[in-house]
């Protein structure tokens, strides 16, 4: 029996409110269950050095949490003067999914800046992270398509992502807090519509997992993207 | 004529919403207008070495904004490896005008750490994180004493702040980012339920104010601090 | 009685050196009593960046203390890694009031960075950096003209500063450390020669300062900041 | 065709050599190809802060690269005054791996720390230095247990890691530089003694890759993590 | 002909004025010429954590550059965020300098923090450094015996230092800035009064030298450490 | 007698390996006995900020010692987030020391970096590396001039570096860890092809050293810099 009572392969309530603050070319709430996540997304015109002059763009990603996201309180990283390795990881993993649905030269010589910043946290962070960053990302291509600053729609595809885990020995879908810090086995899978991988990350915390438990979980990550997917459109749509 | 179409002496809606987030001891989201701050109350039963074995408690804040709240994006504090000047000004405000109505000895050795993350900028974030701080920290002290952890009420006041200024030579109330970046005399007051004064910090930006225009300011001040104190009680009440 | 015996409204020995240092092009030791503030301006025809091209100038100060400048040792800031918040509000504080009386424009694009570092401590280095300072940008603003770098007089206004607060129930000027460091209330005062305010920075330490103790405060600071603007100019003079 | 003329399941050349240096408890050099880590391992009795005195040990890692490990010179992070996101990612998968086949309790108070250095890079240096500590760690515990420091073997698995990847529409074995920053998918396993996984981190590059793909990038990193096993205990029984 | 007219082998006027700030128990403005520091030692019953409960005391040394004790202003290293190479060579090399003649065992567990800060620069700082930094050290040693600290005089020597070099082909003693920067060779030592050497540290800026440029150099430093030596006596002794 | 039973006057085996690792332009393992340090040397056509366009080239280095080079770990440098004093100090010796033989105009605008790396330390390891650093410089400026990169060649000396030592009251030649931890004076010596002086650091470190022992210590180093000079040159001509 799960913590939350949800049965194996049930998903949390998940709820995407765009425009939830006023000043982004996009923002959006993203909601799985109590997990909390305002996503935003900024446009500029000027480029990281490395990139100037190459005729393309760049999507990137920025992660935190508020200090009181978490049941006791996390040290604020700009006090501690860095960020640290578990920010850095989720950072890099969301900017990077995100480029894989973005064709950065279509996009031009603009940088898009995606703030993933967890307002309440229940387990499933950095996968309500890349779920809202998604959706947050197409606002601000919207935004500069409205503004006439692109010649062709840079973006090539949708992605979402998810979490799976062993809990007590059954391979269960969505895990919130009480059931990842007890899990055996936790995976984070991002897909694109059409069902295929774009990251997928594993780790054995408790037991290693067998082939047989990995196709499990697989085939629950699945069945939960494409919720999430249909959620995200409908937010778009909306 | 201010940007807003406000009276000199009006406010913006002030709102205070209790348990904004479930991990806190005190979440409160407080709106004045558009500008929007988390203010999250944690009560720990650990404190800052120097303070350690005198029998007393510490009131503290730390104060940030999310990159996006603003109209173009602000580089996150985290990333560049430190906070800036601003905002350690602001979270040690926010911090002393706190204490002011605190009694350290009756609170025992506890540390209360009030987080104020602005989550919407619009003008007066300073004021409107200690407005929302005093909510935030009356519900933790209520927490404490819910827990049986407090032999005394250590609060002895009620504290409130608002922005005033000179906009286009008219002496206004409550700044917004429009009024604010034009202003030409900015103060900040922080009073106490006694119409007192805690914290007083005007600043001349185009032109030095004279006396009597710091009387008018002084007036304006009491009277959006008597109606933020009402907001607040009435939130405190429900 | 205060501690040392001066009359409430009685200022320290105010006394302004100038040329201490021989490098800057402004230089200046300022003593209010025991605190020793040396104040130098340097002169730089560049920039920081968000500011270049814009046809103007900048002046901003720094401010240090020695670490035995204090009467236990303070920790040296660049052995820490960082500017305290106490150091960064105050150099803030300096370089407001000074570009308060200066016009940008006519000072063409030059920078002046005042470094105020603080000798030796006894409380109000601030108010006396202030005052120091604005002496070292005289300096380095003749330094300037008479190099003919400028075509008309950037400086339209003199400013000084001084702390006021009220020890033992009594509104005392000037205060030392030994004040300092009991004052149920702090006040520091900046004006220009017009007695006009161009910052007003009041903490309540122990109680909630009321109107008329304010009122009180304000008087002793237009006293004090009078005498101090009397000893500047005889220091320009000689 | 492979630049490097391999055959699709074809390895590099793996080489474990023990007591490549005289201090460290454990210290091999592993060679994959061109690519070569040193990783010692350091026995310490004293613990990290938050697991004093909870009757048990730990087990970390460290990475870096030598600046001219690679093609072109890598900024030293010690100049830097930082580690960079990649590189924490990289210490905490190594830390994370090893621990899953250590018994914490059963080794006591003591911390091995792994540090696992680049002298020369060409492609899988993460999943070269895993499986070079797993070397390290052996020869440290077998160092505790020669000085009667434990009183039963905490290690409970053998480890491994390998890269594999999609180059040129096809799934290959052992990526190297030239084929790793070309290759569509990147795939990195590590795996236990018995076939299990303990991490699995699939990135696509260029595009996703279906499931398909999957199960043959699977079926490869099995039998490369097979012959590295065998390389590793020929060392450990040499 | 040197730029100051000296002769080759002539100090500049030599100067320590003790009791120059009030809080330090030693307080030593030193003086070569244009070149001004201030020397403060600090005494503190609080000793490094390696050195706890080891039964000896701990001698060390900080040194600062007042942004504009140079010709053009030098960036604050509290504003850099680190202590840069030429400060952190400077401070250790006054350290073990004063450690040289202190016996730590008997100085007891007391640390003495020298604090070397330049108020103007001509050349020889460190050595001006060193020099005056013996004398506070004395000073904060005879306040320890005042104070029946100390069993037995923990000072067992006197140290003096001063630069010497090759200008223009021809040895001199006592460099200054304008000789400092065009220098063929720099070599800064210290002595103790038996004329013994602490440290000795040459650099050939432009051209290496010879073994009797070397001494000639050793004879020109010990003639001018001697003179240093008397002014150091008489400073004490007054 | 020392603790490696050699003569006072003999050195530990000195080797230099060229080509030790595959990438960098000169890459050169230096083994004074048990002490082993990587010497790379990084050509790049880009010079630091305040170099630019000054048509002349530079020479650096950078030092870092891998954690468990050392009998016990040492931490990270990199994660401490920043250098040491002593790691700044080694580095700034070896870059002046090269650039002593190099014509920077002669180099045009390139940049050579040499980092020197310490796999195994037992004494010497700054030595070591300035005479291993001469070797990756030289085989650097060959490659710029078989890449037709220079019109002539930049370099015109050799140089090599060697520590001597009073051990036990005996003036000893390269002295090995036992020795120097131990040792009262402790003497850094580089020189030139012509048996000039290029640096010479001399620290008492348990007594002051006379001139007659700093006599013997040129002595014994002048000779174990002779046998390093043709352990260079053997290796340069192989």
């Amino acid at each position: 029996m799960r913590p939350s009572e949800r049965a194996p392969d049930q998903m949390r309530t998940v709820k995407f409110t765009r425009n939830y603050t006023c000043h982004a070319e996009g923002s959006v709430l993203v909601e799985f269950g109590n997990t909390k996540v305002l996503c935003t997304a900024t446009v500029e015109d000027r480029l990281p050095g490395w990139l100037k002059g190459k005729g393309q763009g760049w999507v990137t990603a920025e992660y935190g949490m508020l200090p009181r996201a978490t049941g006791s309180r996390t040290a604020r990283e700009a006090t501690k003067g860095k960020q640290g390795g578990r920010t850095m990881e989720i950072q890099r993993l969301i900017g990077r999914a995100l480029r894989a649905v973005v064709d950065l030269e279509a996009l031009g010589e603009f940088q898009i800046t995606i703030d993933c910043d967890v307002i309440q946290a229940d387990g499933g962070t950095r996968t309500a992270s890349i779920s809202g960053a998604y959706v947050a990302l197409c606002d601000a291509i919207t935004w500069l398509q409205k503004n006439r600053r692109l010649k062709k729609n840079p973006l090539h595809g949708q992605i979402a992502a998810i979490s799976v885990g062993i809990f007590d020995g059954v391979p269960v879908l969505d895990l919130d807090y009480a059931e990842d810090s007890k899990a055996e086995t936790d995976m984070n899978v991002v897909m694109n519509e059409a069902g295929q991988f774009i990251e997928l990350q594993g780790t054995a915390e408790g037991h290693a997992f067998r082939r047989d438990e990995l196709d499990a979980l697989l085939a629950l990550a699945e069945k939960g993207i494409r919720e999430i997917m249909q959620a995200q459109q409908q937010a778009l749509e909306s």
